[in-house]
């Protein structure tokens, strides 16, 4: 299902695009990179959208429609219809592995490209990228407190989209989520769907234990039902166990329960004690209603008995933060072969790009293998030992290390145009977000009051950078 | 671009569709209800999501490669397999028009089908219409503070995927926007495409001077000007203005310039002086930044001077509230021609469902034509003068209206399965929103403790659900 994403843009790209062939400007290397700032109570996030990423560029033409499309809206020169008739994507793009945890400021992507063609992707790689960061990231969190392997994504109905729902549930599996209930996102993706029946399926027998047991003779060996239609206490657990009594004397196991309402920790205690009083020890309990990282929290607080959670809308939109809020700015334009590092000043500190083409090293503690600190650098400049890391504001704020271990995070994913990246599979993606996530001490993911990890400007950065806000550029 | 969706669900549908096959009540006529709750600050909600929704129900079938998917699940008969390859929805839609304002607990959407079709499209018709009508609000809300015209949809960027950039946009102007910077969303659906440049134009020239004499060469009669990538008023509306005298003086008419960070009602205020002062009465302010409905209002107060503000993150991903919670419940099953209500109880009053198969009005005052109450009601039950409206659980809230206008608020979507419904485009769709808001006053539609419009329950309904709630049906 590759769709056409070609205009899945913003309008002034186009406008640009079409003055920068007007004043001849459009073929310049340029250099963006896209990167996120500080927001909200993120303390890492974790870097998916791979594949769509690669599949958006693979895939760029404009189409004869596309074109009769833009000559309709009376704006642009032919000469630029023309360029658009044979455009494809033929820079270089560098990007952090899906499934690795990134920090704010630093390089995640990194276009380089002849400007008409770096400029016109921004919009598609910040949506793409944007949102399936976010999502990994909300479900990275949602699985760090809960326990690994306990969470299921369940937000289709309430994602922003069909596309909300598929790529989300794409990037909660990279985040730590053990399966989705979405059957086109598990058939696309390969992942395991789960579920097996609403209120409606309680409602359309005439009682609940009649909708249990018709649900028991068509599923004995996956029977997992949804008790609080009525009263979870009072009815609905009861008539489970009477319905799992009988499916064992038939040599069946029952799976569990489903708590979708009311007070989780109170309701999966009580129901704990009244499946293991009637023997069904291993009966699960699954969870789900509002579910985010701070109720889980406070329901591991209070002890309750919740096997696994279905989390809905607070991941499948990032409730509390429903954007990443990446940006992807100018860094440099190259000129005869000569980098010109580029510049946006802003009163706003954190609003000030970091010029320059570069690339962002993890720097790992030799004794513990443990992450240490992030490095922004220049692309050529040497990385020595010992290594002096100083904050770029706070510069007494200095470490200096003897010996380290270096992993450069920004790897080729296109070069000249062509894939030279052997996409992932999201098992992989997951599989190599968990390892790198265990790379980091636990002061640094927990919800409250994190250690923030160390993102530093290397000396050959800082001092360009300052020489550009001290000097005149205008 | 119309896709197959139709695996857009969440799977627990098709193992209760496979169950009801197993248990021979897959035939059975079922009633099931959309509507949402409230939560948060919405007082009202605009409906929307139409197109997509009808298109999805016309494109329901199962490939082979679908069904291949299935079998591969191992959990689904032969038989339910046999029932897909030849799936089609054969039932009834009623809904509400597109742009209709709706409120809490009203069905904003009736499906009346067999059990086994009206089950299945839950997932993907509350995905589709959650999504549009959340957007349509937040774009209304926005619009009735900035004022008519005012705003336009530039969030494409920050949207959970693409579909909630392009399904975004749709329903901003069905909200109210007046553009979007989009440019698949204005092709596909008619809607003006908006917008000049961005920071990285400034950047890729020597100088912002340069920069603005470059892109007023190529746009003459369309020069909007992004004045703030070194220093608004010191350096970006100088060399704005210095660019404008020129282009005035060639015979064109600059169009204004783009604030998009930093104080808006400050730089707003000092811009206005500036071009005025320069003669430049008719350049527009446009201004944008983090821009939500409560900050609109705060600049209206200090009399900001932005002509139309650019709308990113907040709208398009409706940040303070980003999913409308719409649920999908089941209302009543029909045996032998006979409805049988059904009732999904909860200790949360607002968790307990409606029963039966309703409709709902909306009830006018004769004097003023203005909005009065929304009256939910059986269908076939009739509506008296005299009527008595009374608060479902505050009993003693009653009104009695001599006299009314009536207006049925669900109109026939589908009837056995064929589309009976005229789409309206979405200008229509717009407009239609403009002019039922402009039924209701002020006081309904404020941002800070606004008028609860009235939705009771008919006399009939009432009966029949205090019938349920005190009766056996489990």
């Amino acid at each position: 299902m590759s769709r056409n994403l070609t205009l899945l843009t913003d309008y002034y790209q186009l406008t640009m695009m079409n003055g920068y062939i007007e004043n001849g400007i459009e073929d310049e290397i340029a250099v963006f990179d896209m990167f996120f700032r500080q927001k909200g109570q993120l303390t890492y996030a974790i870097a998916a959208g791979h594949q769509q990423a690669i599949e958006y560029i693979q895939n760029l033409h404009f189409t004869d429609e596309d074109i009769e499309y833009l000559r309709s809206c009376k704006v642009f020169s032919e000469k630029f219809l023309d360029y658009c008739r044979n455009f494809k994507f033929t820079g270089d793009i560098y990007a952090v592995r899906e499934g690795e945890p990134v920090f704010p400021m630093e390089p995640i992507l990194t276009v380089r490209a002849p400007l008409i063609q770096a400029q016109f992707v921004e919009t598609a790689l910040l949506n793409i990228i944007n949102h399936q960061t976010l999502i990994a990231t909300k479900s990275s969190r949602m699985n760090m407190v809960a326990g690994e392997g306990k969470i299921v994504e369940f937000g289709l109905r309430r994602a922003q989209g069909p596309d909300a729902g598929i790529y989300g549930s794409r990037a909660s599996i990279i985040g730590g989520c053990n399966g989705t209930s979405n059957v086109l996102a598990a058939q696309m993706f390969g992942i395991k769907a789960k579920g097996t029946h609403s209120h409606s399926w309680v409602l359309s027998f005439p009682s609940e234990l009649e909708a249990f047991e018709a649900f028991a003779r068509v599923y004995p060996d996956s029977c997992l039902l949804l008790v609080d239609t009525y009263d979870t206490l009072k009815s609905g657990i009861p008539n489970a166990i009477k319905v799992f009594k009988k499916l064992r004397a038939e040599g069946h196991k029952p799976v569990g329960i489903r708590l979708d309402s009311g007070d989780l920790a109170y309701l999966s205690k009580k129901a704990r004690v009244m499946l293991d009083e009637a023997g069904f020890t291993d009966a699960v309990i699954f969870g789900g209603n509002d579910i985010d990282e701070y109720l889980i929290n406070s329901l591991n607080a209070q002890g309750a008995k919740i096997d696994c959670y279905g989390i809905g809308t607070k991941l499948i939109t990032s409730e509390d933060m429903p954007s990443l809020g990446g940006v992807y700015k100018l860094a440099a334009i190259e000129k005869d072969g000569k980098i010109i590092p580029r510049i946006k000043i802003s009163n706003s500190i954190e609003k000030i790009t970091n010029p320059g083409f570069k690339t962002v090293y993890r720097i790992f503690d030799k004794k513990t293998g443990m992450a240490f600190a992030d490095l922004i650098a220049l692309r050529g400049e040497e990385i020595g030992k010992p290594l002096t890391l100083t904050h770029e504001t706070e510069r007494w704020k200095s470490t200096t290390l003897d010996d380290y271990d270096i992993r450069e995070l920004l790897v080729p994913i296109f070069k000249d145009g062509k894939l030279v990246y052997d996409i992932p599979t999201l098992e992989e993606s997951a599989a190599y977000c968990k390892k790198q996530l265990g790379l980091f001490w636990d002061e640094y993911k927990r919800l409250v009051n994190p250690h923030v990890h160390k993102v530093d400007l290397s000396d050959g950065l800082y001092a360009l950078k300052q020489s550009l806000l001290h000097g005149e550029n205008r």
